[in-house]
């Protein structure tokens, strides 16, 4: 029957099953889910199933969830349901576990404290392996990972770490201070948490301690928890370089008001800033009345401005997310990008050049002015878009706005300005 | 001294360091390394710091490092070295090393086959749990991962899985055949390894198991591997994203002339169909010679129209490389793009004839013209925006392709048809 298909199958799909049902029929088939599974296909959820769940289960029901759920993931449903359904919540919880969710709802959005959790396995340093192993067998069971154990003193202060996989290839005698790594890495709970990505990343862990200001051992960060953060931090990053405010639903799941509200303030931002160009434009109303020809190089002009521009903001954005760029190198990018732009600009207005004098053989004059035109642009471009997200990043604002929609916009105001003023002295207009 | 700070540090650390240093130091630095940390910290150099020492030791020490090596960073290494140091390479490997490394340098790029590892742990079904953990401590300092324990038989077939955590809990005559989750998730070498992500995502594993066409257990993807791949092809879909062939290299690493390689060949087709638009201009140039003042709405006009469709395009290209989007939503897609142009276009050119309306008051038919060209706009921006990049997927194209710059491209010569069909109607021109 329903039960028995139910526990062949991993919670993350059991969970996807109940997604699909409709609110009574989801509540219904939670229900019959046996205890051991309930809390980690609940954990699973998302936030509108979860609610429907939590406002029809017993209050019995809703404090064995609570009890079993990782501290995270608990504090990731609570951040997501209305006060009044919180507050019921931790009043089924023991007052431990209350402490703890308090606790954890205060540490700032995007801090490493956000995501880490408290089911690590912790060891003392005199402890031989045998004790160890002893040890993890008691209370593994409640452990979200066990595989990396963190050493700590009476104090909880951390000392060093040992891996599982180390503890069963030592002798059963030896001390636990005697294979445990002294020399641990860890973050802060206040620290950004794509700081503890990058940590990860960098060392290949699976969990990574946290520490509070006195050293003290305060949780762990996993790794499929990190997989989770780089993904939304990539897809917020996405959101912003395409100016929209980030969403935290995914995208068929998004109401249409609310795409339209994350869509709608940077369009305005940026619209207005096009009338702006438009009245820089309009200053030259009398060259381009004189020779309309002009007008019909703008858009291939700003365009390739503002592509040439955003390729360079894009690389230095993502160069910063991903720690390969830091502020300190402001002048190699700077470098970088000039002997860059003169390559690529040289190649743009070459091409130009030879087209025009295929398309209007007569017209050396604006063969010209275009191509020195699209030369300039490009250099300036790419200067701008390679400086701005560092500058931003320097003025503490996030780079990931400095990118193609922004720096379009200001390029195709200096590239008019450029087209127009070599157009004035070339073709005396 | 050196040799005993250098014991202290992570591997990490210890290739960060050595990457630092002058080409003869760090194969200096590198050779004083203990054994023990040679091959791991030679994992984590870059390929050009790789490419060195293996230039400057002896035939000994790098058959040493190619036995050491997981199978999967021995890989990567040779997939980055010229011809003639792979032959060495390889002939300085054992000859089973040699056969499973030729076979994995066959996998296609990108597969699952490619990031995947031999390193594993297997277990029989008809051991205990005694048994077991004595296999996994005799076995298990050459093993890249042995917490997650795969069960097979005789011919290599996978029948369950069982995690040492799992072990640990049980009574030591369990038999593995008791515990273990017969239902094991895994994935096919030729799968593309996004694949891999989402499975690894969604399931929180730490390793997910790879077999073969006949169901064999051929290797397994651990998840500090998945990390890499989650970074680099987020990396690449902002590169292609921003009309830029991808890079491996970080920016800071990358030539200017291969920067430059790889950004001109969009520019340039961007900037030919940028021609084309300029076309389509000169064919209403009767109508803006007329009345220069429609010129200077242009700029606004198209970047509104380019950044309303890019922002449409960005959320569907992530969408769908998260796996939230699939091909079958497309209709559902339309639909609610649909919805949200009108919103936002609504607001838009409702802005824009009130500004117009301020800044020319005699003017009726020019705000009118501009106003209702900008709702035009949007929708069509959007509707393309969010369709395109579907398209390209059902046409088994990368989604990345269909982007901000391509987008802005076709929207220009859209919104300026748009805008100049409306001008000449109710303007008269
Ligand atoms: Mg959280
Ligand atoms: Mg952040
Ligand atoms: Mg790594
Ligand atoms: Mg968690
Ligand atoms: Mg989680
Ligand atoms: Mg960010
Ligand atoms: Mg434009
Ligand atoms: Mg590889
Ligand atoms: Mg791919
Ligand atoms: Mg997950
Ligand atoms: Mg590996
Ligand atoms: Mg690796
Ligand atoms: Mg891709």
């Amino acid at each position: 029957r329903f039960r028995e298909a139910i526990s062949r199958m991993n919670e993350a799909d059991i969970a996807d099953f109940i997604e699909g049902l409709s609110q009574n029929n989801a509540t219904l088939a939670f229900r019959t889910l046996p205890k051991g599974l309930a809390a980690e296909t609940f954990s699973k959820l998302p936030p509108e199933t979860q609610r429907t769940i939590i406002n029809s289960i017993t209050e019995q029901e809703l404090s064995f969830i609570v009890e079993e759920l990782s501290v995270d993931d608990a504090v990731d449903m609570l951040e997501e349901l209305p006060a009044n359904v919180v507050i019921r919540v931790l009043e089924h919880a023991t007052p431990e576990t209350r402490k703890v969710i308090n606790e954890f709802l205060n540490y700032p959005e995007n801090s490493v404290g956000s995501i880490m959790t408290v089911e690590y396995t912790s060891l003392r340093a005199h402890m031989t392996v045998q004790d160890a192993i002893k040890h993890i067998r008691r209370i593994g069971e409640d452990r979200e990972l066990i595989y990396t154990c963190y050493v700590t003193d009476n104090r909880r202060i951390l000392e060093g770490v040992v891996t599982v996989k180390e503890l069963l290839l030592a002798q059963d005698n030896q001390r636990i201070e005697d294979l445990m790594e002294r020399n641990v890495i860890c973050a802060a709970t206040t620290e950004d948490q794509e700081d503890a990505i990058q940590q990860m990343m960098k060392y290949d862990f699976i969990s990574l301690p946290v520490v509070d200001l006195e050293k003290r051992l305060v949780g762990i960060v996993t790794v499929d928890d990190v997989m989770d953060v780089m993904q939304q931090e990539a897809t917020e990053d996405f959101e912003k370089m395409a100016a929209m405010a980030p969403s935290e639903r995914p995208y068929l799941k998004t109401t249409v008001f609310s795409l339209a509200k994350n869509r709608i303030a940077w369009l305005l931002v940026l619209m207005i800033s096009g009338m702006v160009t438009g009245g820089i434009l309009g200053k030259y109303e009398a060259a381009f009345s004189t020779m309309p020809l002009l007008v019909t190089f703008i858009p291939m002009l700003t365009d390739t401005g503002g592509n040439a521009g955003s390729q360079s903001s894009t690389l230095v954005i993502r160069g910063m997310a991903v720690g390969d760029i830091k502020s300190e190198d402001f002048l190699r990018v700077l470098w970088k990008e000039l002997r860059v732009s003169i390559l690529v600009g040289a190649v743009l207005s070459a091409v130009n050049y030879l087209r025009l004098m295929i398309s209007y053989p007569g017209n050396k004059g604006v063969a010209l002015t275009v191509s020195l035109a699209m030369f300039a642009t490009v250099m300036m471009a790419k200067t701008i878009g390679g400086v701005l997200p560092m500058a931003a990043k320097v003025l503490h604002a996030d780079p990931a706005i400095m990118a193609a929609p922004l720096i379009t916009t200001i390029v195709d105001a200096g590239s008019l300005i450029i087209y127009f003023t070599i157009a004035q002295r070339l073709l005396a207009l």
